[in-house]
């Protein structure tokens, strides 16, 4: 039997896994990241917990293949090093070659939303598939896109960003300093504020309920929570949200004509609420129309593991040779 | 000494070419396409037309590698099919499959855009390179990817079509049926139509001087004319132009992160009016910054020879051994 070490850096927790060889987590642990810390301080610490694991799960360090690392922010995965990250304050860390160093194996690096998507055609609802495009919605829009069973990175660092592409020209802000990204009008972030909006032009709306007459505790749920009582004003801002994330999607497909295209993050529990509509857009508006290939619209399915279980399967079988 | 055959299959000619090792072309003929005819008709008469520039070469048969097809439309290049091509009225025709028969000898077939990116990475402007975005600037907008030397397409048929991602979701009609694609506000099409617009709007507009008073004979020069006059109405709609081009440039480089971007098609002819403010605003606003690679905006060299270079290029060394 052979393993793979699966680790999933977050702002706020370094979650580690031992994954076998059917993508299963054998054994999980996680400790706090600390993100004011050096890039050097959490690599040791990630690598003393990739140890401890090993120790616990009692497998050999001979059995061990390599680590995968799901990192936010821009990855250099050819290089291992993440380019740069806002959150972590990180610039040009050669992650995989410290870790590789610390660990004595082959390391890998790649996006966060990048290894939850290969997770996801590993060993979740895309497993049938060889090609699938996630999106995660969530704080942020964070894309992966697998094609032909690898993570599809681009040439250079920076690519395989789908919440940045535009969706509305000169519209909204987004973090990235355009505007009209496809992350500010889908994010949980854009779907809060465009609740705020609607609720706020609207007194007599239901959405005044569904966040006790405070829009400061509006969350990504409070709209479709309205519009499931039959509130006009927040069906409308569904009905948007969705169109939009439609046409997100459509872009995806003419571009990267996946076998299937999975949503993630806390807004994609609405499920069907969300996938039936989408199914039906996508299936109207993508290029060449029904001669064209249409994929399915679906949820994600590894929640939490799709970041430890795709970071192991960045280590392929003949990883072992690869020095950094 | 071995050669490849390149066909260039375009709604009024079909050319072919013969290219050396060093993609050069030998030699090349034409033959009007006459689009109204079967396809059958059309394939025969191109495979005529690649037998008698053979013989004409008096290359030896065992010295072509095989034939490549750049032809419009939806291609399935795995599988050598011409999925729809609205302009040929076609759909689901074998032209690999037909055409290799005919030739005794192995075919490939992809979209006419992806064969010029193909060809400008080969023999062209971004011969220096391995990942290329080409934007084809016409009557549509046509895109061609290639990364680490070889056309992107997309897991299935219809994919790599950058022309139609969302510039301004529910903006300006689109021939695809959608409405905003990026095809509706760049191509010269869009150009002209915005030309005429706001002329329409400026019977003090220079623009009129340049159409000589009749906006039916606007052209995708005519405003490029007026603003190198100083007229300030030509100036707005050339500024516009090229911030919707930066947009959709900027698109391409957050999901492909190429290392070079070239403009193909008729509006290219401008040159550096269009590639010295888009390498500025491309420079301003991709992801992340300074932080992430950020491609040279250029101007495709090959004009009208790429499509039979690139569409030769899609035979490779080994392409012998694959059977239709």
């Amino acid at each position: 039997m052979q393993f793979r070490i699966g680790i999933d850096l977050g702002g706020t927790n370094i979650k580690a896994g031992i994954v076998n060889e059917n993508y299963e987590i054998l054994l999980e642990k996680s400790i706090p990241t600390l993100v004011k810390r050096s890039a050097d301080e959490v690599i040791r610490d990630m690598a003393a917990l990739v140890r401890s694991l090993i120790q616990e799960a009692g497998i050999g360090m001979q059995t061990v293949l390599g680590a995968g690392v799901g990192s936010p922010g821009t990855v250099d995965a050819k290089k291992g090093i993440v380019v740069y990250s806002n959150n972590f304050g990180w610039e040009d860390i050669r992650l995989g070659e410290c870790l590789s160093a610390a660990l004595h194996m082959p390391v890998r690096v790649s996006n966060d939303a990048n290894c939850a998507a290969l997770g996801e055609v590993r060993a979740g609802a895309a497993r049938k598939y060889a090609n699938c495009v996630l999106l995660t919605l969530g704080t942020g829009v964070g894309s992966g896109i697998v094609i032909d069973g690898h993570i599809f990175e681009g040439a250079h660092a920076g690519g395989a960003e789908l919440g940045h592409t535009s969706l509305v020209a000169d519209g909204e802000e987004c973090t990235c300093g355009r505007r009209g990204c496809l992350e500010a009008y889908v994010s949980a972030t854009a779907l809060i504020r465009d609740t705020r909006r609607a609720a706020g032009a609207d007194p007599a709306s239901m959405i005044w309920r569904f966040c006790n007459g405070d829009l400061e505790r509006v969350n990504g749920r409070t709209v479709f929570d309205a519009s499931a009582a039959g509130d006009d004003c927040a069906r409308g801002v569904v009905d948007r949200y969705i169109r939009y994330l439609g046409e997100g999607i459509v872009n995806a497909v003419n571009l990267f004509r996946p076998d299937i295209v999975l949503l993630g993050g806390g807004v994609c529990k609405q499920g069907e609420i969300l996938t039936k509509p989408l199914n039906a857009y996508v299936g109207r508006h993508c290029f060449a129309g029904d001669k064209g290939f249409i994929p399915e619209i679906g949820i994600a399915g590894l929640e939490n593991s799709a970041g430890i279980i795709g970071a192991a399967a960045l280590i392929l079988a003949d990883t072992e040779g690869v020095a950094f």
